[in-house]
């Protein structure tokens, strides 16, 4: 195994810090509930898909200390109490996490993991379960726009050499995948996605034979189940490709290719050069020769180059994924929403970031007619709607602004993942997350998926738990 | 330790599909040459800080294939022969590697690491060197640029949860701290760093208690050595100031702080805030208290706080820094220079994308009165330096652009790292590398430091270098 790396201590030491309080305060036991949320959606898209949980589970599983652990603490932070490093020495996560499941779409403020514990256990988890769930959910997101603007087009992830470091890039492919890619040349991800990783050649590979063509001959000679050719070195339409045509015919004629063919075009006007190259591998009656299409590609031009008619088969997509270049940082928060049997809420000057208090639950409300999501509810984790009543919802702010729902059924967007610290949940495979993604996708109008200015999903606030927000709000006013 | 994972796979498939193709076409052994180079500075800067060389010199270290690894390969890539996996089953790294150190700045087209050996070997280790280079590099560069701003004023990297995964996180704050932060929050890095990590309490710290006044004594109480309180849960300057305030004066009166005090704001306009803080802890006797910022801060935030006037002391600096928000990518390649005694150039329809040939070292000419860098002048391995005659360097492209310079000496800026397969390369300590990059930046004009529009440093070629390249490019065309 690749990653069997321990994250106890990838974390925040403020963490730390307030977990020595509560322990010596008489505090740590107090049940809390936090629950990680975004507060928009990233890229000015219309929705957000999770990913990481299996990571987070697989952290929570494992969070133990180790006596190098403390001894590394009690060296560096005197403040920290023996009875504190004692605890961590004695470390169990016991608490309950419910989350929603990756693969699954979700919007602003609505709780991604919910964590219910000891206080101090609860804290604890924060900075880990938020840098693991704001990478992966970001890069899936963000293949998940590029895939809707592929229009079914084959989408690879090609960026790991520009992700934030090896595993940056390892997860990062991991979300792509979640988020619709085909696969990605990551070879480290074989085993986890159960899948081979894919590529074609470098320029350096043209470079290092005396022509273009011995390159390309010698290629497809051991390459003949996947004999892509890198045309763009020298010039692609005036030697690239008609080298390249040469090399097929040749090895067409002798058998000598037994699977995909085609060529990569990695630089120049995609559009123009894709045309081209298609008209002359036509013209040479190589129909089958597909065109692999790389360099700097995003949502925005691949859209663009389909809309000019480029003749483009698959796509190769590598650094404005795996960094999610236009919003490389999803803004996921944990916040507590309730101590010891006291809902809670962060105030704010900008209302925009007041959370949501006590322990919630988000209901997704389908038509009955055409299994499309209508809207969703949040409410306090008691409350139950019952389908057979019309369902009266109403905007959270503009509170006259009400909807009244019939014929329309409900699913609860989060799963119990840990009970009583066990992992109750069985993950599923990548292929089956994907699949899912799918399927949320479809229940989802295509004006919530619209890469530019999207219609802004409904998140209402059921009677109950708004009003608790309003009384908690004239509270601390 | 924690990062002991193996990275044989953390790589692109390309690298294997091409190592097969050379190995069975007999052209493994060729002696390759490629320079790992930026084409431009990130950010619009003037400037670029390396890191990430120790991560590379271990993954080319424990550069091995398990069997587990070759049957992997086998079972997904039929094309992939005996001899191949055997030849990985075997495999060792034997060439040489020439980098510039860690904490060095460098400029686009300057080889960073320069690789020499068997093409087999040079080219299967692109895509790590890549990954690691490209990620270190890009944070040191996002922190020096941030220093630079904060003009001396202490700075933090607290943004693991914001980073793209736990790893990202962890070697983001070590590139951090290479780029002058004086320490982050990852607990993680104490190890590595030699230091303890940094933090101070989050909302919700303050939020489980019934009282902000009640969770600022009690976080005094346990934390009197560093009692940084955070003031903005619920209004900055008409509650959390005048509570800090009074929980300092109590524990003041009664020997409670032992060390460092003060307050951090997290929101809200921080000039104005800050301004309005200090007066209120001055007017309660409080000098010494310090006030720590954080709240999205890049180095465009810091240097017009800085010019409003605002009083903080020491900055936390987060999501822009960790994710290197406005440039979140590097644009490192890794380019074919030589093969088997042949000097090589990728040519390109942009100009500026065309590469240098052959095995070339890099001079920076530092005037003698000064010791301020003049320029740097890029050459091929064999050729020397005679400091005791005038120098001539002429712009690449304009070529009637002449400097003479005199009375200067050089330094070439890379060094052995291996030599036949043997690290001989000893790295230094992160406060060292530290310290050369604070020495590197001395002896840079602070026009090349500009935060916007830097003066263009001089990279120039020389004369045989630069005939070298217009004889190949005439060559191609």
């Amino acid at each position: 195994m690749q990653f069997d790396r321990k994250l106890q201590l990838a974390t925040d030491l403020y963490q730390f810090t307030m977990g020595n309080v509560y322990l010596q305060d008489g505090k740590a036991a107090e049940e809390a509930v936090f629950d990680a949320f975004i507060r928009e959606n990233p890229f000015g898209g219309g929705y957000t898909v999770v990913a990481g949980l299996e990571q987070v589970i697989d952290y929570i599983k494992g969070l133990r200390f180790t006596k190098a652990d403390t001894v590394l603490l009690k060296k560096n932070h005197p403040e920290f109490s023996e009875e504190f490093l004692t605890y961590l020495e004695n470390f169990k996560f016991e608490g309950e996490i419910y989350a929603v499941p990756e693969g699954s779409i979700i919007f602003p403020f609505e709780p991604i993991i919910r964590v219910k514990g000891p206080l101090i256990q609860a804290q604890l988890v924060e900075t880990t379960i938020l840098s693991i769930i704001n990478h992966q959910t970001l890069i899936a997101t963000k293949a998940a726009r590029i895939i809707e603007e592929a229009r079914g087009d084959l989408v690879m992830e090609f960026g790991l050499r520009r992700a934030h470091g090896t595993e940056a890039g390892y997860f990062g492919a991991r979300a792509a995948v979640i988020g619709g890619c085909a696969g990605t040349s990551v070879v480290e991800t074989e085993a986890m996605l159960q899948r081979p990783s894919m590529g074609t050649m470098s320029h350096s590979f043209i470079l290092s034979y005396d022509t273009e063509i011995e390159a390309f001959e010698k290629f497809v000679k051991y390459n003949p189940d996947n004999a892509i050719l890198l045309v763009d070195t020298y010039n692609t339409l005036e030697q690239g490709v008609p080298n390249a045509i040469a090399v097929f015919h040749k090895a067409l004629a002798e058998g000598g290719i037994t699977g995909h063919y085609g060529i990569r075009i990695d630089s120049g006007d995609l559009a123009y050069l894709s045309g081209e190259a298609r008209k002359l591998l036509d013209d040479a009656g190589l129909e089958d020769a597909g065109i692999v299409a790389s360099s700097d590609l995003d949502e925005y031009l691949i859209k663009d180059l389909k809309s000019q008619g480029a003749k483009i088969n698959s796509w190769g997509v590598g650094t404005k994924l795996i960094t999610a270049y236009d919003c490389p940082a999803l803004g996921g928060v944990y916040k507590l929403a309730s101590i010891d049997g006291k809902p809670k809420l962060k105030v704010s000057n900008d209302p925009g970031k007041i959370t949501n208090p006590g322990c919630k639950k988000v209901f997704r409300i389908y038509g009955k007619s055409n299994d499309m999501a209508l809207a969703d509810l949040m409410t306090l984790e008691h409350e139950t709607i019952d389908v057979n009543e019309p369902l009266v919802i109403f905007h959270p702010v503009y509170t006259w602004k009400k909807r009244t729902i019939t014929n329309y059924y409900v699913r609860e967007i989060m799963v119990p993942i840990f009970e009583a610290g066990k992992c109750v949940y069985d993950t599923p495979s990548i292929l089956e997350i994907q699949a899912h993604l799918r399927d949320e996708k479809e229940g989802l109008w295509p004006a919530f998926k619209r890469m530019i200015n999207p219609h802004v999903y409904h998140v209402d606030l059921s009677q109950e738990l708004w009003s608790l927000k309003q009384r908690l709000l004239s509270e601390v006013e």
